[in-house]
């Protein structure tokens, strides 16, 4: 018998709502002699509003005690923008060292799609969660004057590079077609792309079974519309990860489907599994907001836990309920649909 | 009467081909009293290959001294990554200020796009030119060691911003929609984001009748695939500007199509029009490329140089021209055609 300790953090606007239907797909798929303990931390934007903090240490020291987290969603627009994304979501990503933010991307049976003729896509972004222009090294001087300098820092280095990327090898290495696509913008950032293409091309040696490409990331939002089937793992910075998994997200069924895990391979910190997409203030609490990404991030999640075949179920469940979903389901509806589907 | 004095630099692969296009269209619609001196640059790969020069002093000296550069494409897979870009096209922009990289986008009639449904696309995107993350002020240390870091700096001015994000309101203002939207990222990249947000507000004071909102460029990507016609000016940073124009070519008919303007609104420094597209060696000199980018962008010169009335002309030519094109047309032909429509 095994136990698994899950820190929840369902955060604002429809982030409560959607955790809910994730943990009730979890505690639905989850084998009898797995004892779940979940623990809820009360974060985000009515937290802030209350007492001024974001992540205060000490609950980023009882965060750490959990085997992984499930975050809903951060974000409202009465906080000014950055407090929560840096005080809260980013500064979870860099103090537990989610060096892999995996975002897979398919395109469901039966799914809305802005692309005309329906595409094949089925890939996985490994994108950089700890380097990049996401550090924070950045500052103004002069600030709010005419004269004002605001300077923002990427930070690369080869010991986050390599180790991202070979996590990509990995990934690409274990799937059929085993082919990896390297998105950075070397012919402008020189210093950085020339580090990342490098430190592919080395470690692609070990690889010899992979095939590997190169795109510029402006080149790559090209063929995420006009042929999204020829990816099938994708390496990349923070921001150029953030910038296409959202396009990537768009094409295949759209934000509410679009799943992620803050990942830290080496097991010394939890992973985080979460949405792709925002709190969507507009439709909190309306019974509109799809629960599907975060249930699909509980797949992820019972993967990164060594759940193989939990995550397979609930993967297909998802994958027969969207194909036969009823138009105006609620929240509670798809996560009762999808829990009665995995439950024995 | 009047001359105009152009410069030329055709560049590598396509480039030569649609250049030549776009001068016989330029030549075709200019009024007789209008009198054209071009001068080719030979600049580009083989010249770097040749002498090891992307772009010497002198000619930099020559260069400023014509009314408009008109540029074909620079690039070639035999020449490192970045040389060029940075010797050249880069050096360009900067050094001439063209802080207003104009790039139009439009989903002509009878034309390809990925998207189901053909929607109404009609924006433009101001690009800032010499700001951000393209200054070149990045760097690495211990660089190809297991401790390497590489830096990349953004840096953004109050100076910088203002005068572009007033350029977009003018635009903006002068369209029948009257509607501007701010892409960025600024709940990651603070201090940036900020200072462009900032002035943003501040100067939509001065245009009350221009409609603002504000996109991260995530959240941007998403729209550019599933609401384009939510669009009518985007103003941008310089490295969010060419992702987002890139996919903004996508789903309106294809680089093929995609005009653009490096624009010193100041008048102190030539501005230079160029397609967006690159160098394509992979069909140089099989008569495929399609010209049209490059046609565009020569009305938006003549636009930029006062002659409003054939920019227009052009305009309407390609219109009429891309609603009955021919198929397997070559580059010539395509020329030829425009050129026909557009003199007499
Ligand atoms: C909310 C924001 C900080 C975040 C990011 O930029 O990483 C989000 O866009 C994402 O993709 O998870
Ligand atoms: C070739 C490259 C330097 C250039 C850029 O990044 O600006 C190109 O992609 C563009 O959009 O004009």
């Amino acid at each position: 018998s095994r136990s698994i300790s899950l820190a929840v953090i369902p955060g604002d606007g429809i982030g409560q709502e959607v955790v809910a239907q994730g943990l009730k797909v979890l505690t639905a798929v989850l084998p009898q002699d797995v004892k779940l303990e979940t623990k809820q931390y009360d974060l985000g934007a009515a937290r802030w509003h209350a007492t001024g903090e974001t992540l205060p240490d000490a609950e980023l020291e009882q965060l750490k005690q959990h085997d992984a987290i499930l975050l809903g969603a951060i974000g409202d627009p009465s906080v000014p923008s950055g407090v929560l994304e840096r005080g809260l979501l980013l500064k979870l990503r860099f103090a537990f060292d989610h060096f892999v933010n995996l975002r897979p991307s398919q395109l469901f049976p039966n799914t809305e799609t802005p692309l005309a003729g329906r595409p094949v896509i089925d890939f996985v972004v490994v994108r950089e969660g700890t380097e990049g222009p996401y550090v924070g090294n950045g500052g103004s001087i002069r600030t709010g004057t005419p004269a004002e300098v605001a300077n923002e820092v990427s930070v690369n280095t080869a010991y986050g590079v390599e180790r991202v990327v070979r996590d990509a090898y990995e990934r690409a290495q274990a799937r059929p077609r085993k082919k990896l696509t390297l998105v950075h913008k070397n012919n402008v950032l020189v210093h950085a792309g020339h580090l990342w293409k490098n430190l592919f091309d080395k470690i692609g040696e070990e690889y010899p079974e992979v095939t590997t490409d190169y795109l510029h990331v402006d080149a790559a939002t090209i063929f995420l519309v006009s042929d999204p089937g020829r990816f099938d793992v994708i390496v990349t910075d923070n921001l150029f990860g953030d910038i296409i998994t959202d396009l990537a997200a768009a094409v295949s069924g759209g934000i509410g489907l679009a799943a992620s895990g803050n990942i830290n391979p080496t097991g010394s910190f939890p992973s985080m599994f979460e949405p792709v997409h925002g709190s969507a203030p507009d439709i909190a609490g309306t019974g509109k907001a799809d629960p599907t990404a975060t249930v699909l991030s509980v797949a992820l999640m019972l993967r990164h836990l060594g759940l193989g075949a939990e995550a397979a179920r609930v993967e297909a469940a998802v994958t027969a309920d969207l194909a036969g979903r009823p138009a105006g389901r609620t929240t509670d509806e798809t996560g009762d649909a999808l829990a009665a589907a995995v439950s024995g």
